[in-house]
């Protein structure tokens, strides 16, 4: 069936037909070429062209292929906290030698797998457009072994992490645990009293951070009557200003939220968790979540640049969503999970914080929740728990966002993209087959 | 008369009442302890009080004492484009031995002089919180013998540079007609063509960059209605929104400009001269002005931090105030000017850029504007040239920003203040006769 459809609609509309997008009704996207953000011409030129920009009152500066530019300029639209560095240097990421990475670059090119659903094998290389892959890295024993930039993503440039920005609170939280500062058995009012008669009141930390609430928030992004809305207009700069009387900031949301099951029975993904946690990381450690994250990682990771968050009128960060990183600092946070909380020789935290991740929730919670193509999986602590033969395990976010890590094959592959669709469950298919297909290519080498 | 009011209003608002500021009328403003964003407890907290809070939307954000804050947050606040340094490793600034450092620390602080008007003799340690600086640094001989950081500034933040800003374009474009790639003499039209028609018609190069132009631009900052406003109302995120109906971006606003008087005639402050300049910048460099910044200095000045700009919608920096910086990176473009063009034992950019901007302009056409605390003074290339014994010159912003270059004494200083009125004039008498203060002893020592 795939490859009629895609004599048609092109091979991401035929995707998206089997997977239940919406793409596909609208006519095919064009092209990762055609949707270059060099080739549309946005915000090209002294200045660009009327019908070139893009602003924050675009009403589609977030749709593709508006999308493929903003992805890295979220910080040119919308105030932004910083998550620093610091100012000691960057420590470079290692690489292979330069005739074995030519090599294997060649060679995972190459790669062919099929996608989920599919007869039709396709390589590794031709998977790269067809995902509109801004971004990959991949790193392996310890060395980068595969790294190309498109789209509008430069070495030098960040990228929109979308919800991979809820791995990095899952991990902090899991530091503090494993550092005795935080009680994952404890209700999160010990924390965050603010959330005392709201439906998170009888919650655990633990339940937050498996997203294990029973809470009430629709986060159908199809849906523009969801609450995962009403929650993003909270956190705009227009909450701040005259006229708006909804919640201000998302902390004068989160209270709202109300309860309509019971916690701990089954995973539902709703952000809002995240927010909730990523505040109880603040109150334990007395800063803003952002500069936790500086505090806890960025600062002693190596990072070779600053990331940013969009936040609220308060400052607050998005938490859930709103982290921009480079694609190097987005390996050394993989690396910091498959090592175990090592990194350039030092160790930044505890190794019992990445196993607890890494050995994942109970896939019977999960299994309700539908994802067709993360059969047997799991959600734990902010991340994807795959239960498959390598113990591989993800951070994900919206639009095609990865950092893969790999145990089994020592291999952290990071995947920045802007497919037109937001959901992974239509993007899976042309990307998990390929990530298994070079984690077996780096075993076998 | 100092001493009488100062008893009553305070020093500040006494200097106000001396040259002609507004504070005096208003009350004194709280002092520099007082006013400290910590103790203010701006955006403090989890989520920070509703009445600590600063927004994009607060009507006073970049009013005293909220001021304080603002300036080292702008990023928080509006989007922004960056001018990178690149991944390159930062080159540090060298550093007066521990021993020498400290000596000199002590004897800087010491250092006594009369403040403009007045009899009464002040310390530059007591000058400091007089003038609400945030951060200072100053560079002798190559080496750094006096760095102090306060308020909202810290070595890693990053600092409104205010007006300084139009320092950075002044000399770029220097730097362009050194390499042939700019002629003075030409009319600005040659190089945008979209000020055809416009007060910029029949205007030179030479006279937007010394800002002889004649154009009709009223930039009292103390008038409401005055055409900063509406320039400014140009730049901001709501010039690309539903109900505004004027100039869409600084580009837009530039060709509205209108002629009143002859080009080349007399000095007038106006900053569209620098937007101006900086589209020339753009047109000649075939990239934003931001970027052309990156491109011809922060990539190659051992830069510690990337700086940024507040942006209109077009993604234009703001090119006459925008630009945010860290304190050390702009000792770094004094060093460059001191030493003609030379940082790191590396040549930047030909002496003779930096040699036109020290040989000032015509003193003749400056006093008519009759700044006060300047006489004899002119302006060149956006630089103020003070045509005094040390043949010092400098790049100075609104609320008391300044990068101070005397050749005489081989001293750059650098501070960035927020000084509760935006007036240098007010500014300078607790300010100019100090720094001539620190040549002194540096030339003495």
């Amino acid at each position: 069936m795939l490859s009629s459809i895609s004599k048609t609609l092109g091979v991401a509309a035929a995707i998206a037909a089997i997977t239940g997008g919406s793409v596909a009704a609208q006519g095919a996207p064009i092209s990762a070429a055609e949707s270059d953000p060099a080739v549309m011409g946005w915000m090209q030129g002294t200045p660009p062209p009327t019908d070139k920009l893009i602003t924050a009152a675009s009403p589609d500066f977030f749709a593709f292929p508006k999308l493929r530019w903003t992805v890295c300029n979220i910080r040119n639209l919308f105030g932004t906290v910083p998550t620093n560095k610091g100012l000691s240097p960057s420590i470079p990421l290692e690489y292979a030698a330069p005739a074995d990475f030519a090599d294997m670059r060649q060679d995972i090119d190459a790669l062919s797998f099929l996608p989920i659903g599919s007869e039709t094998p396709v390589s590794f290389g031709e998977a790269l457009d067809l995902n509109y892959t801004d971004g990959i890295l991949i790193i392996h024993e310890d060395k980068v072994v595969y790294e190309r930039y498109s789209g509008c993503l430069t070495e030098d440039g960040r990228h929109a992490a979308m919800s991979m920005t809820k791995s990095t609170v899952g991990l902090l939280a899991e530091i503090l645990i494993a550092e005795d500062s935080l009680d994952e058995n404890a209700p999160v009012t010990n924390y965050v009293p603010e959330l005392s008669g709201s439906g998170f009141e009888t919650a655990t930390v633990r339940q937050v951070m498996d997203m294990t609430t029973g809470i009430k928030f629709d986060e159908n992004y199809d849906n523009p009557d969801a609450d995962i809305w009403v929650y993003s207009a909270s956190g705009t700069a227009a909450a701040g200003a005259a006229g708006y009387e909804g919640p201000v900031g998302y902390m004068q949301y989160l209270p709202l939220v109300e309860q309509v099951a019971e916690h701990g029975a089954e995973f539902g993904y709703k952000t809002v968790n995240t927010d909730v946690l990523a505040w109880i990381v603040a109150r334990v450690t007395g800063m803003p979540y952002n500069e936790a994250l500086s505090e806890m990682l960025w600062s002693k990771m190596g990072a070779e640049q600053n990331a940013y968050f969009s936040s609220d009128v308060t400052g607050t960060p998005f938490a859930g969503g709103g982290m921009s990183a480079s694609l190097r600092d987005m390996g050394r946070f993989g690396l910091l999970l498959l090592n175990e909380g090592e990194i350039n020789g030092e160790r930044v935290f505890p190794a019992s914080a990445a196993q607890s991740i890494a050995a994942g929730a109970d896939p019977e919670k999960f299994e309700p929740a539908g994802y067709t193509t993360l059969p047997g999986g799991s959600y734990r602590s902010m991340f994807w728990v795959f239960h498959n033969e390598n113990e591989a395990y993800a951070a994900r976010g919206m639009h095609g966002q990865t950092v893969y890590v790999d145990p089994a094959a020592d291999m952290v592959l990071v995947r920045f993209s802007s497919f037109p669709q937001p959901k992974n469950g239509v993007i899976d298919p042309t990307s998990l087959p390929a990530y298994q297909a070079v984690a077996d290519y780096l075993m076998a080498r």
